[in-house]
């Protein structure tokens, strides 16, 4: 006898017993088998009004051409920015309830615009009231780990050319001790001057020589050199290179300053993170605000929450506790040191990279643990809960396939399975940094929430 | 019945068809069934002397510690170079039996030298006996394609420092038209003299002052990314601009001039080939020359003849007529236009890269032909022939094994496996160029005149 089991396996246990070849196919019922759960499901299937509105915004998604056109200040590009606006990651939140790591680069930015003199004088104005604390997501913007971007801080504006929107992010500081992971020593804060001061204007200038760079073709590039573009960039690093040294030298800079932006440029590994945050950030504001879409437009934590937010729901956030990832640690440190998931980089999996692209990346498991096929099987996982794979970004491993692109809600409720992150782990406490890198699931509860929203829109005309 | 059914596939057809169940093993007999051959070949094995210097070259092929410490005029360093001597790859060859890309070439740097006026005052010239044609390999030196090199050349200068030697190579000039595959135009002369005048003297004093490059860590960084360091050289290229672009700037050249030589480093998706292929050549130097072993140290062609040499019989060349690669044309191209297989750039198969590591390079597919699980079995193929796995360069897709390093004589007439050589393919006249790239087997009859050398000597001792 041969059998085919679906779903429980108390049934193939049974057979296989008795002597029989029994296959197993990994079945689970619709919302985990949540009968109300299923109901609020079922109707969302099917229904043409919701598939035409997934398909204009998958569309848009991968139509997206994101283009690196300038580096500002934030002051002078972001919308909304104001001199007393500290922009954070994830959902909103109050100085009160915000995270170590936060608060370590909250007090780091109020320093670094001297709008306080000491750490004491920073938290007592960060607790006064008298800093506008804003989402990054809330003005065009993402920022990595905390997300902490100031007034003065230069951000990359990225031009979305199918659509005309923009997006911002702060620049790269390198690992470690960065005000990102919630460190704020006088080291960091030398450092975010000179990008300030010396590499935010030179490399200005060489991009705005360049014509603008685009973005996708650098992470395409990058996939097929074992980048995955959220963890792993190094390739996406010597690529960008290779396209604004030249440019940075025909400026004709003083020879220490270009020596110095070059070497930074060169010995960040992760330098080109933002680009990537940026290009995602774009593209999936361009697929955002579809009426009746089910496509996830963000995925973001603030290191207390995480949040979804939906192409039909504009600007709603969807919101659970955010959990402890699961990797590797730096020497000396352990997961009882971790904050909980935190930062806006998560964009990355949202429009199809990072996570979702770990099989392009098999070097990757040696920085967040496990084997060269679990890269594999997590990309392969991916494509259950996705509405397309990208015609632009590709997997050389799984023969050119491309990645698992735009996560629709329904499929996550179907099928039970989480959205898988890669991500840095910042230390809980104020002022320490980055303590490893690992992997984490999106909470499953964001996605029951937005589920519960979109049903209480009774028609959808009404939404 | 089960059974197992090795070499010879009648017995499994003849079972297969009464419905029995067999596994197959793709065994073939020694010498390829050729007894006389393998009466030659099985005093080879368990021969102590044999294991113990295959042990010692072995060990010395992977303890090599290849760095870039200058580039100089092919004058100022390469051993016996004189005005009138032009260094050509593969095994010697004299004017008249050269193919059209090598004469193209030899014609190109006598023009380059002024030592003709034009192509025709050349011609008659290398015909007159009056140049000095040699093997890069009998110079220390390697050469892509063609391997002209001539006196007025730059060449890296790459020492090996485990055991004191050093190894040289041309700069690589880029795609398509290019004197390496044949081409001799006016502006492949004035590039050739742009890389002498403007880029060579700039990058010269850039490895100067950065103290030396170590080339195995980018080598080893690039195979993470999907180079296979022969056809494949972007991320090597990528990591080896991230190093010296720094240094470059410190030296406060010309604004235009840096620009330039930045844009042809970053622009060259091949211009660390020739770092490769001088790392190659130091590790496999340093192994040649020890008595008795059957460790194979070049793998070289002239466009007509292949030739093989082995750390037991230093200096000797054992050839058979080169072949045609297999590969992907340019549009336009077809095999017909191709020169049989060229070049000293097999020195990086003999080391464990390109065809050899063909399994980190997914994409190179696009380039060669194939698919991403042929990429994979190339290099599970050729740990079949090589005496041990690298301790420094690792495959990601394999778990991180080691690439197959160093060709055993033995083990390739015992296999019947040929080396696989990934290669780019020059138009068969003189002065076209580039017009495809594909794969190439070393022809098997090299290592039948090399065992048949071997076994000329009669006893150990006598060698």
């Amino acid at each position: 006898m041969r059998a085919i089991n679906v779903g429980v396996p108390t049934f193939a246990q049974a057979l296989a017993a008795q002597g029989a070849v029994v296959e197993t196919v990994d079945w689970r019922p619709p919302g985990r088998g949540d009968p109300a759960l299923a109901a609020r499901l079922a109707p969302l299937w099917g229904d043409e009004v919701v598939e035409a509105a997934n398909r204009e915004a998958w569309g848009r998604l991968v139509a997206a051409e994101p283009v690196l056109v300038d580096l500002r200040p934030a002051r002078e590009v972001v919308p909304g920015m104001t001199p007393d606006t500290i922009l954070h990651a994830g959902p909103p939140i109050a100085w009160e309830r915000m995270c170590g790591p936060m608060r370590g680069a909250v007090i780091g930015a109020l320093l670094y615009e001297r709008l306080a003199r000491n750490e004491r004088e920073a938290a007592a104005l960060a607790a006064s009231g008298g800093v506008r604390f804003e989402p990054c997501h809330h003005h065009a913007a993402v920022g990595p780990m905390a997300g902490v971007t100031s007034a003065s801080m230069p951000v990359y504006v990225v031009e979305e050319r199918s659509r005309g929107g923009r997006a911002y992010v702060n620049l790269n500081e390198g690992l470690g001790k960065v005000l990102r992971m919630g460190a704020n020593s006088p080291a960091v804060l030398d450092r975010l001057r000179w990008l300030e001061r010396t590499l935010a204007p030179l490399l200005a200038r060489a991009i705005q020589a360049s014509g603008g760079v685009e973005i996708r073709p650098i992470l395409a590039e990058a996939l097929q050199m074992g980048d995955e573009c959220h963890n792993r960039n190094r390739a996406a690093g010597g690529q960008f290179l290779k396209l604004v040294a030249p440019h940075l030298a025909a400026l004709d800079p003083p020879a220490a300053d270009l020596a110095a932006v070059l070497r930074f440029m060169a010995e960040n590994q992760h330098f080109t993170l933002q680009l990537s945050m940026a290009a995602c950030k774009a593209a999936l504001d361009a697929a955002d605000g579809v009426p009746h879409s089910t496509l996830v437009t963000a995925m973001s934590r603030n290191g207390i929450e995480f949040g979804i937010r939906l192409s039909g729901r504009p600007g709603v956030w969807f919101t659970a506790p955010a959990a402890v990832p699961e990797g590797l640690w730096f020497p000396g440190y352990s997961a009882a040191d971790a904050n909980p998931d935190i930062g806006d980089s998560a964009i990355t999996e949202t429009a199809g990279l990072g996570g979702f692209a770990m099989a392009a990346a098999p070097a990757i498991v040696q920085f967040v643990g496990g084997t060269v096929d679990d890269a594999l099987r997590y990309t392969r996982e991916m494509y259950e809960i996705t509405m397309g794979e990208s015609p632009v970004y590709q997997v050389p491993a799984l023969g050119f396939r491309g990645t698992p692109t735009g996560i629709d809600l329904r499929l996550v409720l179907q099928t039970g399975i989480q959205p898988l992150i890669n991500t840095g782990v910042a230390h809980r406490e104020p002022g320490i940094g980055q303590i490893g890198a690992g992997l984490v699931r999106a909470p499953w509860e964001c996605f029951v929430r937005a589920l519960d929203a979109l049903s209480r829109v009774s028609a959808p005309d009404q939404a």
